[in-house]
């Protein structure tokens, strides 16, 4: 991923120069340390690469992709306070360092700022750029309200999860990658099939996210490993174990759950998963997402574009080891 | 103000039928019953009376002036939160009926929601709306932030406590009324004539209200009398009998301070601020702030435009009993 690392370095440049007011100090300073915390920058880079596509200069898409990761930041800000996260990328969380109060209103101001991002398109652009914008953002909070109506609620189907991460993380990965299209002016199928390769790719993601949580090097994952699992948190791959012990009358699912959280349960869990087939379930799931993903490439390749970067990114999201 | 009411029943019908999605309840739910709490709607009415004086039909310069309602909407939830207030318009607050991260979430969706009204405009004239409406939002947090920050500092001048008021909640009756000449495709010095206009009327409206809070009548008021006195609230009146009781060595504002919250500290400031001049003080502020309201209104007859409606509702703000 040589070819994406000179965006991230762009980016960072970019984002740590975003020109936001000194007063009041209790507004700014925290949303410039949030900024500062760094991440993937996966999302605006999508944005410039998916420009890239179409010939727009990086310093033209650059107000659209820093609109998605500002926007991006404003709901990890708003997450954190919602999930009582005291963590962010190993460091202190916005209401942790300051207070709630000082976290709900810069996150606002964030949320602002993403917007102010779109006004550097005043032209033919603007109208499509803000409401397909406008339809995802609600949508990334409806996500976020299904996933913690999900704590309470003793049962959620597979399609449900399936689209609360759709609408929680993957519409935002394909708005990002839309917002290329737009600047470039495309056509509709064009921007649609970005979007959907941006949507399924994320649901692959997500997925391979769940799987990793429990099977992955701690290494190489980058957190602790099983804390989904610690939490009973309804994953894909929970949900699957939840479903194939039911159909097999497998006593060990309910042990399972009433298992205090502790590494004993992590390795449970391990063996139950894998015995119940809810690993293999959840491979092919992932797989199947991302060969959607694939799908629309190949469509917008048919089209005559140039995607090879996506392909590269894709791959490189989805390669960790399992 | 028979000629207002007309556009309070308008409102109402259209606020009632924004179409918002079903799922999440959780989500949508919250957002239907605060929009049902009404209130006086002064903001939205700005907009469709100044939009009037351009000859934009409601039924056109209704989107812009939802926008406005639903920002407005939006700043008490989160306020509310910060406040820890458990009433708005005598009923409880949205994190009183639901919870706070539920109030967060829907917050931030109806905030979405005002921009999703600007797509309405999707010609020549939503650059500036934008553009102006995002400058607004960002004043109006400044503003919030400025008002939390004041609880705890020692010292809040005269002129700082006009500029936290002017940004908390005076731009954005500017914004409602500029977005009227937006509409209309009026020139530069018109939009700004109004914004200034509603800015400064906003202002005198706010110190009125400081004021009220002492001296009103109960029952005309609307609201407990005395609230901000038994909190030491940093009221322009406040700070004006600060600075007079240090300027004649007046003891009685330090025992005023150190007085507990009941009946007869309302009583003992109703003298005091009355002695120390406070009380006219702030009328006089008051006054050239409506004054300077006047001023915008003549410049904007002189350049031709029939601002009748607007003189009403300034003389319809700014004349209950003192």
């Amino acid at each position: 991923m040589n070819g994406l690392a000179q965006y991230g370095a762009y980016l960072e440049s970019c984002i740590s120069s975003i020109s936001l007011d000194d007063e009041p100090k209790n507004l700014f300073d925290p949303l410039r340390y949030f900024l500062s915390l760094g991440g993937k920058r996966l999302r605006p880079i999508l944005t410039l690469v998916s420009g890239e596509i179409f010939n727009i200069p990086k310093e033209e898409s650059i107000h659209a992709a820093l609109c998605i990761e500002l926007f991006h930041n404003f709901s990890l800000i708003h997450d954190d306070i919602m999930d009582g996260a005291p963590l962010r990328r190993g460091k202190p969380t916005l209401h942790t360092k300051w207070d709630e109060n000082i976290a709900i209103l810069s996150g606002d101001s964030l949320f602002i700022e993403a917007y102010k991002q779109l006004t550097n398109y005043p032209d033919q652009r603007l109208p499509l750029l803000f409401k397909r914008f406008n339809e995802t953002a609600i949508e990334v909070c409806q996500g976020q309200q299904f996933d913690m109506d999900f704590e309470s609620l003793s049962e959620v189907s597979e399609s449900q999860y399936i689209e609360m991460i759709r609408l929680k993380t993957s519409v935002l990965l394909g708005c990002a990658l839309e917002f290329g299209a737009i600047l470039g002016n495309q056509d509709e199928e064009t921007g649609r099939n970005l979007y959907e390769f941006g949507v399924s790719l994320g649901i692959a993601f997500q997925i391979q996210d769940d799987i990793l949580d429990l099977y992955g090097d701690p290494e190489l994952f980058g957190k602790q490993v099983g804390g989904d699992i610690l939490s009973n948190k309804k994953t894909l791959l929970f949900l699957k174990a939840e479903q194939l012990a039911a159909k097999t009358n497998d006593p060990r699912f309910e042990i399972l759950i009433q298992m205090e959280a502790a590494n004993d349960k992590i390795e449970f869990a391990k063996t139950l998963f894998e015995d119940l087939g809810a690993k293999n379930e959840s491979l092919t799931t992932m797989n199947a997402y991302y060969n959607q993903a694939m799908g629309n490439l190949e469509q917008l390749e048919l089209n005559g574009l140039q995607t090879g970067i996506l392909r590269e990114l894709a791959n490189y999201l989805i390669t960790r080891k399992l």
